[in-house]
């Protein structure tokens, strides 16, 4: 039995045939891009294949930048505290608004900012994992500088509603910018159909390689550097461009949203088998309809049985999965997207997080099946928590106020 | 005849040796290393041995930190900018001492900061092309926040006189960074030895992977962190960890430093024989002395020749060389180093760097000789402005001010 990977909204396999487009640009043409030199010149068709294909994949306007970044950490770090700078400590505003489910780049970011007097409103999701545009709306003010509102939820797959949003701030005069890190290869992205005038991205989360990120900005609004130097980039971020890794995301991006449709339909297929087999497990839940999910994840609370416990019995099974963001799973908090939507935090601790890719395969999700029924059983069976709650027999949830 | 490489200053060859260890952790052991599960705990030893070998690189302590940034621009800003977040925003502090010859990302950074009302000091060189620490003694005040002063300098190779510089920042009470990135694999760097706070390095300068650098922090001292998120590095530097390149970093810092004196001798001795047949060409002049440069690198001035011309033949001579730094080299301004230590804007228009490596041979040195001789001679041919000098046939410069 081979390891099985349930946890690409972690980060994900290098496709091989990224890796391969790769190779040649760390030994053999490893020159500097800003060199005039043909080490450095034979460097750039490269690059600006794969910023056209970054541009084709996001349909990304002539007027708009990509910038290239080292993580979408770095891209949410960029936008927030470049508005901070620039509108807040050099401008009349005072004020960004947010959710509660951001992921920990954002949420961290807004807490540092805090701490520099800004203002920070935390949205709350509502009882189906999101944030309604009215919602938005009614929290800006004429001090607002920014609203960051994620694209898709890291840890439900949940799809906010980023067309409304960007209404909004278009009719408010607010600057938008969307964390895209769990949107761009998992459902169309298309820049031109909605506004938003920043999104962050992230190759590692569709194939391609870790250690490189962009930031799409629209129409080239003015942000200040995050990173000030070598004026690469058109000055918007400094550092030696990463030629291979740039190189990765561009093929990455583009064999992620190529024929996005079909491949997305087919790892929803084995979402469902999976979510579909796991729900016939008596007490348990899943957060959100699965139509308005990116199509490869879910998360799913199995009363009784601890989160952290499920991983452990399933990593025995070689298969990895995630009880949420591996950016905060060193951690044994409760789930905070569970919290957001209104679960106690008994159930908030039992929420697993299976996300699938391209590469799963339908033996892969049986096998998964089979032993996380395995390990529910084991888990339940010696679950304290369980014992007390009467379990309803083969059945759905009777008791989790969470919509599945 | 094989393209030859002169250019190691601005990027260097991923060593063979490095890719190898990196590429098991593309797509086969590509797990996120905060997660629990076996896919993200087994890069761990990865990990923890390219720390390792960080750590005695440059002979760091128990309660140092050493975090990985993805290259030294970051780790530069982030010094820089957190020093201004934690000491002059939010303290009593207002002002930076640094040099005129510092990386575009430290002065680029200090621009900024002027703009928010910091005071920063650009202390000149001395003819020889660095600054003593009795002058940066002299600028320190009751408000000085932070002393940046580089290691070595990317484009003359001359070494900053640093123990001395951190003797006089520890009497003052003043932090200390230094920017290391030309001096870590080039000559030894040994932090019990040396007084200085925080220490820039780049893997790529040193035969490791482009998009990653690192930043060394004595003693655990307080910065804010650049990139706020998941807590990844101890909370001080957020981002998935990039594995492959942390991997190639670590392999890299050992291949540089392990036996750096036979290393570095030899390469001394190839760098010697290039600078050496290159002054047999008359008014020609190297900035500062051999024994005060890194042991790969000169810039040499040929008056009458454009720095760009002289490139573009050796390029077409299959030759890679720079007039300075790749990241200020897609504009023609004079070279600031050679501005910098008093030569005339028609010399320091005709500055030309070359930059060895472990990598380069004695053929190669033998054919950049013979091309650069031919160079000389077809250049200076219909050079306007050397026609209006008397040459001195055969010797050494006299009309220049630099010392070589």
């Amino acid at each position: 039995m081979n390891n099985i990977y349930m946890d690409n909204n972690a980060t994900t396999m290098v496709d091989p045939l990224v890796l391969e487009e790769m190779m040649p640009y760390f030994s053999e043409q490893f020159g500097n891009p800003n060199s005039i030199h043909k080490f450095g010149t034979s460097t750039h068709p490269a690059i600006a294949k794969a910023i056209d294909r970054m541009y084709s994949a996001i349909n990304a306007g002539d007027n708009d930048d990509i910038i290239f970044t080292s993580c979408a950490t770095e891209s949410n770090n960029w936008v927030l505290k470049s508005i901070w700078v620039d509108k807040i400590l050099n401008g009349d505003k005072n004020h960004i608004v947010t959710t509660e489910v951001e992921h920990p780049s954002i949420l961290s970011t807004c807490k540092f900012l805090e701490d520099q007097g800004v203002k920070v409103t935390y949205l709350p999701v509502n009882e189906k994992g999101i944030v309604e545009a009215h919602t938005v709306k009614n929290f800006i003010t004429d001090k607002t500088a920014l609203v960051s509102i994620m694209w898709a939820n890291n840890e439900t797959g949940m799809i906010f509603p980023i067309e409304e949003i960007g209404e909004v701030c278009q009719t408010k005069g607010v600057l938008f910018h969307s964390d895209g890190v769990q949107a761009v290869g998992k459902i169309p992205v298309d820049l031109q159909q909605v506004n938003v005038d920043f999104v962050s991205m992230s190759a590692h989360k569709f194939h391609g390689p870790k250690g490189i990120g962009a930031l799409y900005i629209k129409n080239s609004e003015k942000l200040t550097p995050l990173l000030h130097g070598g004026e690469h980039m058109g000055g918007r971020r400094s550092g030696t461009l990463n030629v291979p890794a740039i190189v990765g995301m561009g093929k990455a991006v583009e064999l992620a949203t190529t024929n996005l449709d079909e491949t997305m339909s087919k790892i929803a297929k084995l979402r469902d088998r999976l979510e579909d087999a796991l729900l016939k497990l008596p007490d348990t839940v899943v957060v959100g309809d699965k139509n308005e999910r990116t199509p490869n994840t879910f998360l799913i609370s199995v009363r009784g049985v601890e989160g952290e416990s499920m991983l452990w019995d399933l990593n025995n099974d070689l298969i990895g999965a995630s009880t949420g963001s591996a950016c905060a799973s060193e951690d044994l908090e409760a789930n905070g997207a569970m919290i957001a939507i209104g679960a106690d935090v008994e159930l908030a601790h039992t929420g697993i997080r299976l996300s699938l890719s391209r590469f799963t395969t339908e033996q892969e999700v049986d096998q998964v099946i089979a032993a996380f029924n395995k390990a529910t059983v084991r888990l339940r069976s010696i679950s304290s928590s369980y014992a007390k709650v009467q379990p309803t027999k083969g059945g759905e949830a009777t008791e989790c106020a969470i919509a599945h």
